[in-house]
């Protein structure tokens, strides 16, 4: 995702390696190489930077880096912005790290499990992710310190301040870098992905002049609320528009017909959305609409339809596709 | 909510007073005094703490209490359990409050910017809410505590060591005592009420046989992933059965008939629950299930039934019970 960093070292507990190498392999992730983390915070971390240093460690020494990014994977929303700030900070400094506000008071008890005394929240910061250093100095630092260090320790900063005398930068980050730690933390990483996905719509139709109509009514209702690109095009074609579009940030397609039969014609769009390869990364959406205009007042699909479509929906939902039908019946009336 | 509270507080800033009323009388709320909050957390607490001690603060003073609660109300998901552990250790400590272990690393920074030192994080611990004192002894504590304390302070324990010489016993809260702080906050919170609100589900059935053993699948196939409620009643009848379920922690129901017109007994069934008041607190969700058993391949129901349910579902919507319709068809295959 960011072309600056040249390599990236994933440390995962032993009984993790191979479904995160499964995980690499799927999502076509490049740079990356895995690492066995070790029983402590600081031992995984030690390892990671292992590979730039140390030839036994790896069988393919990776070249040594002037700058080292730390990160956790509990913090997924992280931006190119603040480790661009880190990076910079730590070029400069030797060492910096992300700061946030303390959201609670913090306090030290006494022997007894009573209050030995508050600590004034102003004064203090919660030391977050990502951090960054100068690879020689962080490096160094891990070489230094004590088993103590390594086992109970949990703080970057603090080993390059003791054992380097590299009083980091602190570098104020956004909200977003919190850790997802407790069950309500993946609800809402899982809200905020959600959120993302639904910011843009496309609207798809046939370039039949009643079909585009209902298109282009429906972006106008919808353009208040979210982004939407509504265009008309023969889907028979293998259109470049509609393929930029899907390389592009979409994820919710709504696409609108009045054929009888418009199976063949979702399934050339089905095949154009799995070549874009958007589906890997977050789940698509297609809602096939059909337009039925007719007299009567009673709704008449054939079984038949409604189990095709049924089974092609399952089928792409495999691929990540999420296929919804909707039958909208327009009664005509004739009032004269 | 819990008996043993005899008066609660609300502290609300002048300019949402007026909201809060309203609240408290649509959800007939007990036992509240609404109080105007002052422009720091101290000055807020320190007012609605006057209520029981100040005549000219309040025109009817309420009776001075040997234990209060300070609590916030960004902090929805607290439980009795630790409100009755905070009291407790109140009673024999003076002053008690919840706290919980650190998620990340805290720091004090220099002047310029850049890392003094960091804390060992096991020493140390986020104090939350609730906390609990006798009353002698934060008022105490407040009175006399300095305009800078109002000001710049954020920790009621530090005022009563401080003032009163009293260390507060520290009781160990769960995670749900987290504070609502950032927006992804408010999506975890509404997960959390989702997941509350989803775990039972309360099928109800005509005493037919057709329709009860229907609803007697429906149980077996649900109840592995929710606690389900199934029973046949003549809906017709007040029955106290179901009366039962309304006034417990139920807020789905899957109501199944096999009737051509089946409003007048979704109506009967709706009456039933706005008396039962649930709907007041959380959403009721109301699937009505119309079974269709025919030979044909196409649906058939009229447009005037649709139009129907559609008007009955929006007019209960402002009454916060959600109505779904769904129509399942039966194709009855002779197969000799």
């Amino acid at each position: 995702r960011i072309s600056w960093i040249s390599d990236i070292i994933v440390v995962v507990s032993p009984e993790n390696i191979e479904t995160m190498k499964s995980i690499v392999e799927k999502y076509d992730h490049k740079r990356v190489m895995i690492v066995k983390g070790g029983i402590t915070r600081h031992r995984s971390i030690f390892n990671g930077l292992k590979v730039f240093a140390e030839n036994e460690f790896s069988n393919h020494l990776l070249q040594k880096p002037e700058v080292v990014i730390i990160h956790d994977a509990v913090r997924p929303f992280v931006e190119e912005d603040i480790l661009s700030k880190v990076v910079m900070a730590a070029k400069e400094h030797g060492a910096a790290g992300a700061i946030r506000p303390l959201v609670s008071t913090v306090i030290a008890s006494a022997a007894d499990g009573c209050l030995d005394h508050s600590l004034e929240r102003a004064r203090y910061r919660a030391s977050e992710m990502p951090q960054a250093f100068l690879f020689d100095i962080i490096y160094e630092a891990y070489q230094q310190c004590t088993d103590y260090d390594l086992d109970y320790g949990t703080e970057c900063l603090h080993l390059a301040l003791k054992y380097c005398k590299t009083n980091a930068k602190l570098v104020e980050g956004t909200a977003d870098l919190w850790k997802v730690t407790y069950k309500r933390d993946l609800y809402a990483a899982e809200s905020i992905i959600k959120d993302n996905l639904s910011q843009q719509v496309c609207v798809i139709t046939d370039v039949k002049e009643g079909v585009a109509q209902v298109g282009f009514l429906l972006h106008e209702s919808l353009k208040s609320q979210i982004k939407v690109e509504a265009i008309s095009i023969p889907l028979s074609k293998n259109d470049s528009h509609l393929q930029n579009i899907f390389s592009g940030q979409c994820y919710n397609f709504i696409c609108i017909n009045d054929k009888k039969c418009a199976i063949q014609e979702s399934q050339q769009l089905v095949d154009m959305l799995e070549k874009s390869h958007i589906s890997l990364l977050y789940p698509v959406v297609l809602i096939l609409v059909h337009l039925h205009i007719s007299e009567n007042t009673s709704f008449s699909i054939g079984m038949e339809e409604l189990t095709r479509i049924k089974k092609f929906a399952t089928e792409e939902k495999k691929k990540n596709i999420l296929i919804y039908g909707l039958l909208i019946q327009y009664k005509v009336c004739n009032y004269f």
